[in-house]
């Protein structure tokens, strides 16, 4: 191994080991966990925006949000009620283990039932860190286009569920559903794959129906 | 500094000695270079696609596409007629020179004049690495949402041009072009902002008039 390869897979170790303690954490108080990742603009702050109000009152929420730079998003997500800590990354393209250490220290974890991991917007880096989370969330838009699964393989294979998001603008592009699926086909036929519209509200029953049926 | 900080200290410097050995060789060649960069789904080949074919016959163009996978672009970009290389990351979220470098001698640079380098789609990792350019082009679209250039600053910093698209569907979005343009001002008030629609034609002529003036 060359030096850069064996940098890379000291700091995967040490941020899976780290990852593993907070997967042990969180399942010790049934906190159900979800990585949120996605291109800058897919709506990943504005999915949670639409989903949180519609969750049942007795389901208690934290996100925490991941950016380069500024809180924009945790302050948006902080005007749903629930609990938010942003964590800039000053440059890093991804969220590891430390970041989201350091951040469940800022939140209160007694009675959570769901936390929302939303990473950097990037659809590379943040594919190769475990975070602890109990699964991966990718947030497309129909406005990326329809070749992104097999443009981005590495990031789309590890998704447990996929949101396609912007339905509301698809008649304004050129996206072509049936290549989007054979795409996420040939990538990860597991992921499941639901289509939405965070302003108009479509598609967000299934996905609430989703969310709640993994809950501990 | 720690191994890792030394790691990429050193990558970077050996990448910065082959970007001037590249930019050596295109000056010498009278080849003006681009490194276009942007979110996945930005519409960065789009714009390629409607503004090489505006260009006077005269001026000889080649493309360097850079993918995590597939040779989508480089066909995309063939079919307006341009020589055009794919580069495949594997992975990797960035190009870097070494990769430019071998694209390069895959084309043929006799006579070119102009060089458009499209990064891999991702609005943090490529703005470190320099490839020989002449400057950068940064393209994000409206539904990507106005807080982008604060949002992800490293990257919006280096551009030298922002070529903002999807123009056409501006209505659909919450978009607000003051608020986007006050983080264009406060991020890089250099940069020229230039709004286009790559489905419609709107600001092509401006975009063709700044390519054409840059030429040598």
């Amino acid at each position: 191994m060359n030096m850069k390869v064996r940098v890379m897979s000291d700091i995967l170790k040490a941020n899976d080991l780290l990852a593993r303690d907070i997967e042990n954490l969180l399942r010790e108080k049934s906190i159900v966990s979800w990585n949120i990742m996605g291109s800058p603009g897919a709506g990943k702050t504005a999915v949670l925006e639409r989903l949180i109000p519609m969750l049942p009152r007795d389901v208690r929420v934290a996100v925490i949000e991941g950016d380069l730079a500024t809180s924009n998003d945790a302050e948006r997500i902080a005007k749903t009620g629930v609990q938010s800590a942003q964590i800039n990354t000053n440059g890093a393209c991804h969220l590891d283990a430390a970041m989201v250490r350091s951040a469940l220290d800022s939140l209160d974890l007694d009675g959570l039932s769901l936390l929302f991991i939303e990473n950097v917007g990037n659809l590379v880096c943040p594919s190769s860190f475990q975070l602890g989370e109990r699964g991966r969330i990718i947030v497309t838009s129909v406005t990326e286009g329809d070749d992104k699964p097999e443009k981005y393989p590495s990031m789309f294979k590890t998704a447990d569920l996929v949101i396609l998001n912007k339905m509301d603008l698809q008649s304004s592009t050129n996206f072509n559903m049936a290549y989007f699926k054979r795409g996420m086909e040939g990538t990860n036929p597991e992921a499941e794959v639901i289509a939405v519209s965070s302003t108009k509200g479509d598609g967000f029953d299934q996905l609430l129906n989703w969310i709640v049926k993994r809950l501990y």
